[in-house]
């Protein structure tokens, strides 16, 4: 028995379209159990998909099969890729959507990758194929929905056992996002983060994990500034700062939105003062 | 064969917290059928919730093992239970949104229980245990996502067979929300019921029961009077009232919304006037 | 083994109603595999549902039982009915919605069918029956909800086994809706077409065919004029016509929302104008 598919789009559920896909998965997998991780990334963010797709590695079983499709360059040159590392596979467009999710998979089996520019280098323990066969494909392909053309039958395809090499010809590396890593400042005790995501609480999920916040520490976001770390969303402070469910730090509004209250969104900044020895 | 899991949560279905939780589940259990009750609870409205589940139990199989996550209290002292009652388990917070659903699910199946104050206090035919064993749980549980961390490997794991008493120590009572009676007027022949739900198409449900209304009453609804009951979205009528499936009085305007026609919400008043005899 | 159960409606995914009907169903077919095509339709938009129904058709496997739900109508005397055409079934109300995707699938499978103003005409390899019989519903009957009550049910029956003629007595028609055809105007070489569905990324889905339009023509759209056909979404325009992944014309912004940009929607002409020879 293989692992469940989990799908990752921009598809939206209004429109059919990711239901079309399943369609088309059930005709070439009848059996396969198929788990929707989220269809509402923002169209065409890339970098919105990446960071979902990342989150959900830790937690699906062995075997999963990841299908994600946010893919603005659909029809044009840019290739598509699936990989195999851990036992999991990873099927989508090449253009840095599945890279985050790659990375971390990678390192909690101990394949060797290698984050260059904008470029995953591909060692030990880890594959990767372009796909390139049209027999794993729909008979027809549209200019504008290789989700139901060629992402979804390919990931119907490996759950059925077809091996990955069949898919079409390897590739040592595939397209990756660069990562917004947090900053030190030189002159200062001060670490310099950003909000990577909004969820739909209003929670500012930032790039900064737990160790770049002592308990004692100023957070110093928009005009406002929180003390420590809270353990949860406590319902007596207007803004909080905790560790969340991903091991970032977040913004929080108890029973409320951060973003909303503060204004704030991707790309804001977070700056962490450390209190004087 | 064990039933499906129906699931019910305020996470919406953007940022991948739904998918996230299912793949923890099919981890445990690969081959459980899930099913989505709903998680487009608006956040932290727990009474929503509770409405929702409450509709759903009639409905569902034997066997059926109900996930329900709306829970402004994650992290605090707030505790979690499982309840087994008429070969159903319900996993979630205890912080009242199990509990109308459990209230519904004992009275079908003769179970004893009891509503005093905020507390559902159980009897004969239903029992309950406090979530309080770890090796039902993922290796770490973070303080802001314990549908992740712990409600649903618990329901995983009563899917796979585990027997309630071994979750935890029994309780014997779980917390209740109030249900919000229709009042009679003493001086009258008047029920004043509420609004305790909109739904998407704008319909107004209430309190207030096939039984307390009849035929030839008149229903009034902020400034506007209905005389009488239709059998269905009559589509002549500006504005309906009708026994709504869920067995509850609904205000509705035919092909359209009477939330968004009347200006109203959860808590608006309904008052209906018996004519004389 | 049957085929999975594809459902259509306009429930929303906020208020449970997919998540009952989904309990009702599993309670009598529990391994049946559930595929959402959407539930995104907007409110009593029968035409939506339509449209959405008929792009669903090529692409599930053999067996689908296809089962949509949007029901202005419900509780009055509009009937429901099953179709069985080419290995699938169809269930919904008989109000045209399911109109478009028969024609769609009898063309496929050669059944014949007769599009006669608004009724289709059912010829040889393909049958229908209108829903009369009790035995197959819920024992008790809403009167605005025959998703849960009645459609489901019988599309949950139909998965079982249970043949078409079980269900109640056969029509020789069902209702249809009228399909906007693109017209071509006498005194020129002119096509016009119309909007008929706006997608989520706003792109202007229209009921011109690729044979419609050629590689010069011209394409007056609102204020705007597209020369051609682009090959796929290009990023360097600003508007381009191609098209799309149901085969038919589409409208739209690289990266942005044509629906959006032009301020059109449904019912929005579209004007093809062939180069001189």
């Amino acid at each position: 028995m293989s692992g469940p598919i989990c799908f990752l789009s921009d598809f939206g559920s209004e429109d059919g379209y990711v239901g079309v896909v399943k369609g088309v998965i059930l005709a070439i997998r009848p059996m396969v159990s198929l788990v929707d991780l989220s269809h509402g990334v923002p169209p065409q963010d890339v970098r919105a998909g990446a960071f979902l797709l990342r989150t959900a590695v830790p937690y699906f079983p062995a075997g999963t099969i990841y299908l994600a499709v946010v893919d603005p360059g659909v029809g044009t040159e840019r290739s598509a890729v699936a990989v195999r590392v851990g036992g999991c596979h990873f099927v989508g467009p090449d253009n840095g959507l599945l890279s985050w999710a790659i990375l971390r998979q990678a390192r909690a089996v101990a394949a060797t990758v290698e984050l260059a520019d904008d470029a995953l280098r591909l060692g030990a323990g880890i594959s990767a194929v372009a796909l390139s066969q049209p027999r794993f494909w729909l008979p027809t392909v549209s200019a504008t929905f290789h989700g139901r053309d060629i992402l979804g039958p390919v990931a119907a395809h490996l759950s059925a056992g077809i091996a990955l090499g069949e898919l079409g010809p390897a590739v040592t590396s595939i397209r990756a996002l660069a990562y917004p890593m947090p900053m030190r400042r030189a002159d200062g005790p001060e670490m310099v983060g950003e909000v990577i995501y909004v969820d739909r609480f209003g929670n500012l999920v930032t790039n900064l994990e737990s160790g770049d916040v002592t308990a004692q520490a100023a957070i110093r976001v928009g005009e406002s500034v929180i003390r420590g770390l809270s353990p949860h969303f406590q319902q007596d402070a207007e803004l909080v700062a905790l560790v969340g469910s991903s091991g970032l730090l977040e913004i929080a509004v108890p029973n409320g939105s951060a973003a909303m209250r503060l204004k704030l969104g991707v790309g804001a900044r977070i700056r962490v003062v450390a209190p004087p020895d």
